[in-house]
């Protein structure tokens, strides 16, 4: 097995750190180089303590050590960083002649235009969207293979796309009228100086933000579209409305939708099979059993999305659960999975590991 | 003033607890007898030791000391009780003369066979149903005022209804379609040894439970369908989805409805004066300022709702939101709301000290 | 009874809010001013929501009114200051003719040598220390009655000075060898943006602090020697290590000490009897029964303090426990409680409501 | 690799499951048996969710699988069981001819004198004592190797012993007068349906328990005799106190010691060389740099312990704190470890992955 040399552009946030332990547990990855702006000339395990002895590598700015030079010494990169400067970063590296993996919003449109809007920027590299390859390997593992440049996909819309997907495929759910409703860990709010995730305000409290407007939004949209075969991306508008809730890591999507006038019948049962089929080659994404909900719990750490629906007769709707680890399938995991397919390992390597009991 | 004998059946759990927390407080209130079938013979200061030098009072059995005694002894008894215990013992206190607030939901539906499918039990006791007072004081004050049984309203039930009723009534929305997703803190479950509730099993876990047919569904339902004009109880079907996150108290609703197709153009604006209008003369009903969102934490110890509303043009939706104490507008505070209501105490004695900064 | 009119600098940290959660409740209190540099023009409640229609005071900046003016204007102004801030501010205050409890370590001390070497500040006021009166009432309350300033206590040093006294004047214990290992939750931090209280670093974490040399490790020593019958208040050297564990509110001290070698058979009743004899008149010492131990739980949210010992054998080591609110009797409801002695209140006016019950 | 089997007694508590996570992670271990008495018949991913996909072996009850079968067919079998139960079940499983490591204090003792009146029971097999290797491989890797029945050393146990040892040996503090002040996460507790570890008592709680003879104390003190020299293992005298926090996985010790007379002038860099030196090769043993202090958060989820420790000259007294993972270093990991000694992997082999950044 050759080692792929794998470096990450702001290794110190959440993601960051999440992306440097499923790395130190691959076998065929070498750690090149770790940047950090805040932190340049520290170890890494002086950021983390727990890393002591286990990633000790020194972080280097990126006005020391330039993009061409990451990019040339590095087989990918993966950047954690904010939108509006991973836009400008990932081309640089794209041109030094690796391949990256994007963790911000601004690769993951194919619509220029619902991008800008929702991030309320101009896009300086557009030409680059074509070609990106939104990185959901359970719905775009040949194109992940390849590509030069995978857009790590949203916490929010991984948990809600995976969960409607077969859904929408098979026809059982009406296209309009979905609603979303989703609970984030506080790890999803990155590392941050800030009093609104201060222990004493967060402990005990729980809330929704964002209600109107979260760019996620136009992310699962543009998606779901996708998904149910509108090649413009536009036609679906689901409602979205994070919260924010006292535990570090975790997800939980809610998810209200109808059954489709013409599909006929619905019962809980076929809900939970149109899931099980779809995804019955998937190791990461688990239906549950009829009756068992997801549950963040369950998947603290990992890779894992569990998922499950039930079908209330009373009011004629589905309610579709998926429960995801943030930083896990939310983000920094997926990453690594979308990797371990561009590279040819085992799509699992490296993150069986990645669960945590109690 | 005159003191008011206040006896408390089952004062054990965590409802009872804040019953005696806002009684100790309460200028007009002597504690008469506190009941407990598992921890007779011991001080109530031994199970909840924040208590010692506050109450001391000694709990006794039923069995030791007879409704009949109790209720004799006293002007108000509070049963904290589970449904289908309390249906036996209320009418035995009521008959020994004193007034009741009762805490199951046993007496909370007019609809006899609505509690009975939605409790699966046979209702010993029907004839009650009919003059037992919803106890929402925001909704039936005047009804309060002389009820000798009032019904507290379940938690969820509340914070449901307390958001729901000025749109209904102001006709802003449409009367079908609704949906509740609601999440609860842990002390929702009540006091209990139960692996599921145990610190280790509940911290950093986020799960829906009683996704279908839970029996808060059938409470909010007729309550919603009253307010709406409906006699019958039976029109609105809303979906209603709880939630286990991990604080001990707390609930937030976040509640989706369209508007009503007869109403003209919505804004977030009109929802938000809705609100204001209708609760305009109400302490505990908190409209926030129009952009800013319920939080659990501001409710935290009290019996303060706080609510609001947001319109989401794109999808043509109301988002309404509305954050209590699960404990307190949730149970045992709006008991004591009730309470200051039947026996002519400023509506707030009590609980204006009840909240907790941080 | 009169209304005292009390004004508070500095009213937005967690000390500042929790004063005003006492004051609101208090019977004889007008609130006059509240400060705050960082939040002026806002409401009280706009800083801390739960407040919203309980306390909408709005916040002017010392800048605006001056400390004369606000002075003039209060009979009581309480400052919840940084040291170093404090020794500037009071004597401003004082000289406007109002009395003033200060929160900061800039009065606590007789000798100002041990001062100014614990805080690295020379003292510009030093003539204050003398006439200043240490605040804990339980052993200054004849002075503080009459006191024009009052040093209320640090939260360790209250707690570890409440649990050896009682030991210290009976000569049960020895004067050297104290050992006090003291853990404190996060409000203890203050309110602030800093990664080191965010809630995912202190989520699951628990460590020492400040183990050599930490500042409350003076204070202590200094009343431990006036106690101990010192009056040069320099011959008592505790050994003090503080740690933060990740609840919000709530200090535990466990303390070590030897027997005293004159003192004939020491028992774990002996040293229990001691305690209760010393505090049997205080309400705010609560003195355990044999065998139960404090727990922060049954402190939370009010003035109380639960203390015990044991005695063991094995090792001849006496082991005290005292448990506080870090923000009760720790900080700004020990404030209080010294206001209601020195405005001839009863001492527990507006302190009893103060718990929390779950 | 020859592939190793293992079996597990009393896996579903807290201790099994890590021990399950440890070995599905080992490339050289087949699982062979899960026994369970309380859940036969299920899946282990049943009763930990997070498993599914992962670990869903049924779950057999020593009762239809007696332990005679279990170890014929098992290489190793780990037993998880409550003092008492293991000295009954481990000689019939050593019978069997396999080999066995015990999580119980049944055989941790060489004076089964003290083990009898520490546990207040009557060995059936003390016969065993005297051939068991005390697990912990930094003091007896050796015996470790050839060891046919390991007693995996108690949680507060390994972080006392870890941290006072170097000093001991160097001869560097007293042996008399030792204080140990160590603090839990609510899993040491187990996994338990009682009250007291419910969240709602848990959280926000922090307090002594066991202040007066706990059990880990005669445990601790028979290895710091050993470890200073004296083969009677009984003359060493440590004070402990043990603490419940509000956190799932982690433990603290903080150690109060004396310098020795005999030795010269003290300085925390000494301390901290001492420490360093004796664990040099220690690849769990992380000395942190001079003025670093341990933190449970650092070694959350892994087999790590971070040492230190800080002379203070005020009161001439050495402070020592140890942190590490009840369940990692403090129990299943440590003994995961041991296990690849005495098989004779590499020491770190599925012991790296298990570590937790956020």
């Amino acid at each position: 097995m050759n080692t792929v040399k794998v470096s990450i552009i702001g290794s110190t946030g959440y993601v960051g750190a999440e992306l440097v332990h499923g790395f130190v547990n691959h076998p065929g990855v070498e750690i090149k180089y770790l940047t950090s702006e805040s932190f340049k000339g520290q170890k890494f395990s002086d950021i983390y303590p727990v890393y002591r002895g286990i990633c000790d590598v020194e972080l280097v700015s990126t006005k020391d050590v330039s993009y061409d030079v990451i990019g040339k010494e590095s087989d990918l990169v993966i950047t954690a960083l904010p939108h509006g400067v991973s836009s400008v970063a990932v081309p640089q590296l794209l041109d030094s002649g690796c391949r990256v993996i994007d963790h911000s919003g601004d690769f993951r449109y194919k619509n220029l235009d619902t991008y800008e809007k929702s991030y309320k920027l101009d896009h300086p590299h557009p030409e680059l969207l074509k070609d990106a390859v939104y990185g959901l390997p359970e719905l775009y593992r040949e194109q992940i293979k390849t590509a030069k440049l995978v857009a790590n996909p949203g916490c929010y819309p991984t948990c809600s796309i995976v969960a409607l997907t077969p859904l929408l495929k098979a026809g059982l759910i009406e296209k309009s009228g979905i609603i979303i409703d989703a609970t984030s860990g506080v790890t999803g709010a990155g590392r941050k100086e800030k009093l609104d995730y201060s222990y004493c305000e967060v402990d005990e409290a729980f809330k929704p933000y964002g209600v109107v407007g979260h760019r996620h939004t136009t992310e699962i949209n543009e998606q779901l579209s996708f998904i149910s075969g509108d090649e413009t991306g536009r036609t679906i508008k689901a409602a979205f409305t994070p919260h924010l809730a006292p535990f570090r890591r975790g997800m939980l999507a809610s998810i209200y939708v109808r059954p489709s006038a013409s599909f006929g019948e619905v019962t809980t049962q076929k809900v939970h099979d149109a899931l099980e089929e779809y995804y019955k080659n998937e190791k990461f994404v688990r239906v549950l059993p009829v009756g068992t909900l997801p549950d963040v719990k369950a998947v603290n750490g990992g890779n894992y999305i569990d998922i499950n629906g039930a079908y209330d007769p009373e009011t004629d709707l589905i309610k579709l659960f998926s429960a995801q680890d943030n930083l896990g399938k939310g983000a920094a995991l997926q990453a690594i999975q979308a990797f371990n397919v561009m590279f040819g390992f085992e799509e699992d390597t490296a993150l069986g590991a990645m669960i945590r009991g109690v």
